[in-house]
């Protein structure tokens, strides 16, 4: 299974009970699929699966793979603070037929390199699937260096990609020299997808396309096919969106983007709290610059 | 419920199925005890809590409280992603009889102050217990500022004591200063209880009794008392422990330690590792000068 | 005065007695000038100009001048502790024939804005060059944000252009967005150059010339003309020499390659240290893979 | 030269031309030693030694120790970007008759441990007088650990003491342990005074007896004697006045304290500027409050 191009990124609608939407969120797979994302990523940040009951999980990541149908490659998030867990969810994800793994550590207590090794392992025995090495220190609250993530990829049999969400290019630079660029890596870091692009990265993981349909998948396409003064300027025209719904915390902004096109998704699941008016404001205003809005 | 001086924390011991063994945490808190803690408080980043499932958790939390049984006041830490879920435990933690809720933020996404505060008052709202605002962003991924944590006090029924664990004496400063000295603070880092106690923290928050015994109890009373030469000599002797445990990861160089005395209290639950074995010959130096090993 | 491309720094070559050997200068300029550099920045950071003393400094920014002759632009570096000695320098520079000063804040005691918008003003009172102003808080010691630098640009008559060196692509980003692309900005991280280029920069502040000929000055290009596979290549080709250069110190890197292609050009000023040998070995090997060393 | 104790720091009072105001000066340090200081440190970040040139620098030094005429150890300091300077500036401090160097690294380009190891011997080498390690990144740009300021009081000679002002205890704890108490260490953080003292400090360096008289003496010697309530009492009472002349930078601080008490020492010199209107307010309370205003 080789992924690459633009990997969507769901989130989670809730109904007014606060359990999950399953008719909104066939709308949010749809609006991706239209956006002509190249694989669907359920289950990350954006879709709040940190803040899911095990139940709430499992039926989204199934309803998930049984809606895309292998329209395009489904990708399932796991980020657990045990290994026993992170093991349950794989087998689940391998059981319904996901097409990768995007496994993270996550931590109350810092992992060393060790304790983290020792837990990809562990999910690459416990299944075949592949699995995306993801590093986001600033969620999962441990940082894996290039140099460990590529021990990882060279040694554990199914982590074969790097999904790399620090913000800092240098980190896809090493990732690249130190694999002569035969490691694929993804960009993670929504307002850094014109470097990561230029700097090699395979793909871009995002949810953008949940608001602003195909322009990601234009910025990619300009890049991939050289052309830099496109590429730079449709960049610059996503730029203060993408910078948004990092700043603002991707769920809260993406759901209140979609209020603002008409789809009520729901607020996020506290402590989490939608936009205030202000930042409402503030995105309304970027999405109108987008044609986004109608 | 007033606490103050030593509150002790039990780690969870786990036996050959990685099951609690409830045998072993009635040594553990026997072992606090005979310490002369002026507290217990289950749950805690030493007692793994991050890594329990949600009936663990409960029947570590009912299991205190019945065995304590009074004898000193027992605390309950609750560090959960969602809101609801902390309502639950907090509601448990009530129902069964406990004294004192220590609740902090725990984060995937950032959390804003809103956020916080919510998530505060809806616990507040939820219990009768007071609360103890424990703010340890390496832990728990969010920082709350002394101006912050006391806001909450003033304006939150039951937020009425907070527990430090930066490692930043200046927050504690700020917290006496700007308090008049009237909110009660805990120490929540163990190399720092020296200056913590002698800033005004009314307490310190640890788990050294487990494996040294009365002696953190000493220190604080020469603390009290006045004796600061003597407060001195004993900070310094207690210092290379209480360093290699905050830096060693606490569940797992306690239970190491317990191993070191004879009680098999079993690994840390994966993907935390136990200490290897130098950090496990370090260990046995730390408490060999301390005579806390036979 | 619109300067772009390649601005190539020259280091300062010292004699036996540790003074300033001019005619080692010249042959640094003239390896610059063979590099098809765009420009030539005499005293800045790759010069030592923190290092000399006023009369050097004077010497340096003379002979520069005057055996460049026009053949390109010449930027003069100042870093000065007070506005005193500062204003004195570009006084010196702009009645020796300089073109450009680049003017950074230096500090011991941290600045606020009001007190470097202060410094910049004053500069800019004494002498109608134009400057470009500086941002590296690694060597200065304070940091200057996007916003405060176009704010600058927009109120102070000769700040006209921007050269920032955190390494921060995002700060690029700002500047490009913030000013509607019309702030010209260089480059100063060696080893974020693609991005940058990619992402706006007018320009590459580089040493790299000094040693590695015209490759940066054909990475420019490639980007430039839209080449992007091209460009890639390129600066993945240059990658581990411009981020030795950068993380090894400067100075000291620059003047080890001289050395390793035959022209003795000193060593850096003491307390400024040689590369040691084990750097000096991965120094050679880095040039050979890039032919620049017979 | 065995020194201990509160260590004053004289600003450097400057006329309206801008030079040095030695009839002022002299009341500066009158004023310190009716403070009741153990030691006078001139040429500190008090007084601005890293604005003055040479010559200024050379006429206070002078001054201060024939105006103190051995009623006290004076202290001089140097933090010279190149040891050459380093070496003049020591050998006149000797030449002098100046008791003891404080000496800190001062840089541009970042110095490793092997360059300020030789920095630090040149100095010892080139005079006999003993030398206080002064560690301040915040000021100097670059840090020193416990361990590294250790191995050069092992190793070179008249390296004796430590100064350490990161404002992190835990550095003075490493200092106690490591050296076995043995090797003094001063505070440098005025707002951390009580915790280095509770920690073994001999003394603490500060600009606050300029201001608050023989406030800081007192909280010493109730420290030193054991009346631990008494020092805490002292130690709040300073608190917003030490905090305050640390973080508003202590020579605009001091001097507009000065004025406040009709001392006109002038302004420092620019680019720093000093309080504004509103710090001044704030200065004028933490004064009033201790009782420092008529």
């Amino acid at each position: 299974m080789n992924i690459s191009g633009i990997i969507g990124y769901p989130i989670t609608p809730f109904n007014n009970d606060q359990g999950v939407d399953f008719d909104k969120l066939r709308i949010v797979i749809d609006t991706l699929l239209t956006a002509k994302v190249d694989a669907i990523a359920a289950l990350g940040s954006a879709g709040e699966a940190a803040y899911l009951s095990q139940t709430e999980w499992e039926n989204i990541a199934s309803y998930t793979v049984k809606y895309v149908a292998g329209r395009v490659p489904v990708v399932i998030g796991i980020a657990e603070l045990t290994t026993e867990q992170a093991l349950k969810r794989a087998t689940y994800a391998h059981s319904i037929g996901a097409d990768v793994i995007m496994l993270s550590p996550f931590s109350y207590y810092k992992l060393n390199d060790d304790e983290i090794y020792a837990h990809y392992q562990s999910v690459s025995d416990a299944t075949p699937l592949p699995i995306m090495i993801y590093n986001n220190p600033a969620t999962c609250g441990v940082d894996m260096s290039p140099q460990f993530m590529l021990k990882m990829v060279n040694n554990i049999k199914n982590a074969v990609m790097i999904k790399e969400s620090t913000g800092d290019i240098q980190r896809m630079h090493k990732i690249y020299k130190l694999s002569n660029g035969e490691v694929p890596f993804f960009n993670g870091c929504n307002h850094m997808a014109l470097e990561a692009l230029n700097a090699g990265a395979v793909g871009w993981c995002t949810a953008a396309p949940c608001l602003i349909g195909d322009q990601p998948k234009q910025l990619l396409a300009a890049v991939k096919s050289g052309n830099s003064s496109k590429a730079k300027e449709l960049f610059y025209q996503q730029y203060d969106f993408l910078e948004f719904i990092v700043k603002s915390g991707l769920a809260a902004a993406v759901k209140s983007g979609f209020a603002l096109q008409g789809v009520d998704v729901g607020d996020p699941r506290k402590p989490l709290l939608p936009l205030s008016v202000s930042e409402q404001a503030r995105l309304k205003g970027v999405l109108l610059n987008l044609d986004a809005l109608c």
